[in-house]
Parts: structure tokens; sequence; C-alpha cells
């Protein structure tokens, strides 16, 4: 909403709109997100797999990150490997390009890198196979939007991500929709390895698919990444390493105490919830949106994160 | 381009290149965007007329702005007088919501604001008529795109703006796509004045097509304003008042001596330089991408901006 006036924008977010009594029901608000979100069921949200969820701590706060191993498994176990390794502690934000991509991991592993200093990656692998597609399978989930892609014969979410596909040859491919996390690689496509990756940070730069890895998205702290001073080199690349944001460190959900963890919940994306939300973006009307767009776009669909508060 | 290493992002981003002299003509690199404007004529750039052209001085820099009067005219004109009285002169960046808008305007005029203390809008309107659409005028150019569009039947470029139309409706807008300016208001449709303005800085959010007026794009500074900080409040308001980024002044260019403006030039949308750089999104190929998305949509394709240096 693009209120000049706070009270109202909350107004129409929650529900103390008031129409007259005499409305029409066309004319009646549609359920809002907040309204969607509030009659969901327990049911309808799913607590991430531990060894997918990855905890990225910078010093503004934490990035919260699923990877998707039904769709780049070689890449996820890399990562793991990486994590588990503290590989990414003390590394950084090396570049923020605008309307494009915030990437993140060693900065001697560039031009303006000392090369004797890039870190080891371990028992991690250098290279790995490209993961850019994989088969089409009828035993993922797959809850397919309505309204067409540009790009794609075939959009929808998987598992809680965007993805499309393409019967005729079978394939599909996580997009590479705003909040998605790819695998950054030199010319060759066997070099990615997970040891640096990007976050989608503006319109959704969908001539990466299939050229790239998506190995997951960013469930939280996308602000942390987003809200950052792009960098002056050509393709975003800081200028000077004080202006790079550090990495803390990166953990595996798995490695924390359960009772530690944050309970963190995914919507559901074959659920009757986010069916309402998908159509509330479709078709949600209120005093302020008075003309739907009757369609929406794979990337303009947000899938709900929410965590809930520990009992102890 | 997601490159680790730099040194190959810059040699594949000009002409460096060097590959095999066996290699198939399908092989070959295409012309990058770089190579394209290098080859394009003084004619395809236009100069965009300095009653249109705002300057908005940030303590961090400067934003520029290019009104469209053949889209919201009422608007144009209201937004000329607001800042021919140096209405926005010391006002601020109120807002700033992740993967949506960054907002400006007078402070005071939210819920946190001191009524008292609203700066007045002098003979500009407080309302105006909506201009949420127009209608398709032959008049006007028009470069279609070729892959169609999620949300309207059309979509294409009149004078550097991304448009979308309607046939049956005989009507045509300014679609929401990054960088684009519109016009904040409360419920009602006239309530915006162009006293408070948004600038898209995440996925288009297209569902505010022809629910908002659109009055303009962003030639020039959008890192300042998406690499902001985001506000903490519902919404992406700030919570306190030293978060704000303060607005110096906003300038008109025609207010400014000939002597004395930037001469910013803007690739013409009917030009051929600009249709190679659509078909380059389309099906650009080099080393690192080898799969070209055969594919565009309207809010991935960046119109050039140029700034020639003072001859003076």
């Amino acid at each position: 909403m693009l209120h000049r006036h706070l009270a109202i924008a909350l107004a129409l977010a929650g529900s103390l709109l008031v129409l007259p009594a005499v409305a029409a029901e066309q004319d009646k608000p549609t359920p809002t997100a907040k309204e969607i979100l509030a009659r969901s069921t327990p049911a309808e949200w799913r607590t991430p797999d531990p060894q997918n969820l990855l905890f990225m701590q910078l010093p503004t706060g934490r990035v919260v990150i699923e990877l998707a191993p039904d769709f780049t498994p070689l890449h996820a176990a890399n990562i793991r490997t990486l994590v588990r390794n503290h590989y990414f502690d003390g590394l950084a934000i090396i570049r923020v390009q605008d309307n494009f991509v915030t990437q993140w991991g060693d900065p001697n592993d560039d031009d303006n890198g000392d090369k004797s200093k890039i870190r080891s990656l371990g028992k991690a692998s250098r290279t790995l196979p490209p993961e850019f597609t994989r088969p089409i399978d009828a035993k993922l989930p797959w809850t397919p939007l309505p309204d067409g892609d540009v790009y794609a014969p075939e959009v929808g979410f998987s598992e809680g991500f965007p993805v499309a596909r393409d019967p005729a040859s079978g394939q599909q491919w996580l997009a590479h929709c705003y909040g998605m996390v790819g695998v950054a690689r030199d010319v060759a496509p066997e070099t990615g390895s997970g040891s640096s990756l990007y976050a989608v940070i503006g319109q959704a730069p969908r001539r990466l698919d299939r050229n790239l890895a998506v190995a997951g998205r960013v469930l939280e702290g996308m602000p942390l990444l987003s809200g950052l001073p792009r960098g002056a080199e050509p393709m975003g690349f800081y200028t000077k390493p004080a202006q790079r944001v550090a990495i803390e460190s990166v953990r595996l959900a798995a490695d924390i105490p359960a009772k530690d963890r944050p309970a963190i919940e995914v919507l559901r994306t074959g659920s009757a919830s986010f069916a309402a939300l998908v159509e509330a973006k479709r078709n949600g009307r209120n005093a302020f949106y008075a003309r739907p767009a009757g369609k929406v776009d794979l990337c303009s669909i947000d899938v709900p994160v929410r965590e809930a508060k520990a009992a102890h």
C-alpha cells in the first residue's frame, strides 16, 4: 500500500475497515493476507528439515536460508560440508549490484584479493556437476499457478520454492525470484561449489534460470542483504575492504541443540491457506486497491515464514 | 554475471573473450550491451525535455527523475508547481519497505508527524483526477515486446517508459517496473497530488498498475533509494526521525541555466540499438550464459541513460 497515512493503511491491512451495510457483495473487501494467515491451521505449516536450514550471522542480524536438496542435492551437501568446516566464518559480503544480487564469499578469491590467503574448502568439492535443472518427478509436490509465465511453459511451487518447468524436455528448475539463493561460479558450468553464494535483490533475473544452480531461499533477513550500499566497482564489487559486511558465522540448524533452535515454520505451498493467499494476490480488493490485477506472476508471491516464540 | 573473478567477468562483458577460430557460428558470443551502446549513433539518443527532468539532491548524491506528462499530465504539472515552490526541500525519505518501495514526502503528514507542521502545498492542488490509465493513441510512440506479459494483453515501450495496454478497453498505462516513480495517495483515488512519491525497489508490483498514478522514472541514482536500511515500522516506515534521509532540494532542469544542466541523454526506445539490446536480453549468449532465455519480460529491460561530459 502506498498511503500517506499509516493509520489508514493499517486499518485497511487489518479488519477495521467499515463499509456501508448496503455495499454490494462485489464491493466487499476480500480477505487480507493477515486475515488468511490468522485462520491457517497448524498442519498447514512445516518445520524445515534442520539439515537444510542455515543461520548466517551478520553484525546487523541473522539471515536464515533454506536449502533445496530436491533440486540441487550435491550443492546442498557441499554447502553443509563448508558450513560444518566453519568455512564462511570471517568471510564477507563482497558485492551488492543494484537491481540484481548481493553476493558473499572469500574476498581474497577475486581480483583484488590476496591469492595466497584464499581459504581452503577443506573436504568440500571445488567443482560440482551443474544441477541447473532436474527431471520433473511426480513424487515432488507441485502447486501450479494459473496465469502463465513469460519464460517457461509452466510455473508453480514445490516445497516452498518457486519452480519453472518444461514438460517438453521433462525438466524443472528453481526460478531466480527475489530472495532466492544461487551458486556463483566461473565460466565453466561445473565451477560452482557453494563457497560463494548470491541472493536476488531486484527484479527476478530469470535469464539466469538454467544457467546457474539455485541452492535455496532466504526465509528471514532479506533486508540485511538488500538494504546495503551498492558497490562502486563494476558489477557492484566494493572498492574498499572496509565497505564489506563481515559474516560472523554460518551454522546448520542440525548442529544447534534442538532446544536452542529458532522455531521457524514455512507455510506449505500445497495448503488451502497458500491457495487463498495466491487468490488474494490475484483478485484481492479493498477500498484502496479497487481494481484487482486478476493475475499474479510467480515471483510476486511470497511464501510466508513465521517463528514461534520459544516455550522455555 | 555471477563470477567469482572480476577479471573474467569484465573480459566477458567487454570484447576480450577469445574463442577458438573453429568455433561454430552459433557458439560465437552475441554482442554485449556495452558493445551495442558503443555502436549507437547520436541520433538514437534523446535529451529529456527540461520541463520533465527533476534533480533530487540527497546528502548521498543526486537522483534524476524524468516525468511522463503524456501519461500523467496533471500530475506532472502539479509536481512542477511543487518543485518550483521548493516544496520538497527539507522533506525526507519516510519509508523503505523491502522488495516494494522507497517513499518520500512530508514526515509530518503521517501518524507520527506533527499535524500543525504539515507543509503547505502552496498553489499546487491537493487532489487530482487519478490518471491511472490513458487512451491508446497512435500519435504516441510504441515499441511492442514480443514475449507477452502475465498481467496485460500487450506490453512495450513508449518514449523510454515501460507501458502495458489493453486494446479491448483502448487504455494504456505506465507499468510499475523497478525504478518507476508513483504517486502515493490516501484511500480515495483523487487524493494523490505528487507531494509524496515512491520508487519501486523490488520485484515489479504490477498489481499496483491502474490503481495508482505513475509519474515517471528514475534515470539516475536508484542505488541511493534502494540501498537504504528498511524501516522497522509496518510498511517500512522509519521508527525514528533520525533514520530518515533528508531531501536537500528538488529542482527542475528548466530552472537551471542551460550551461549548468547535466547533459543527460536517454536511448530512444524506438531505436535500432534499443531493439538490439532487447534481443541481447532475449537471446544473448556467451561463454558464461550458454543457455539464452529466448524471452524477456517488460520489467527486465533497462532503458540506458548516459551523461555527456560538460564541454565547457
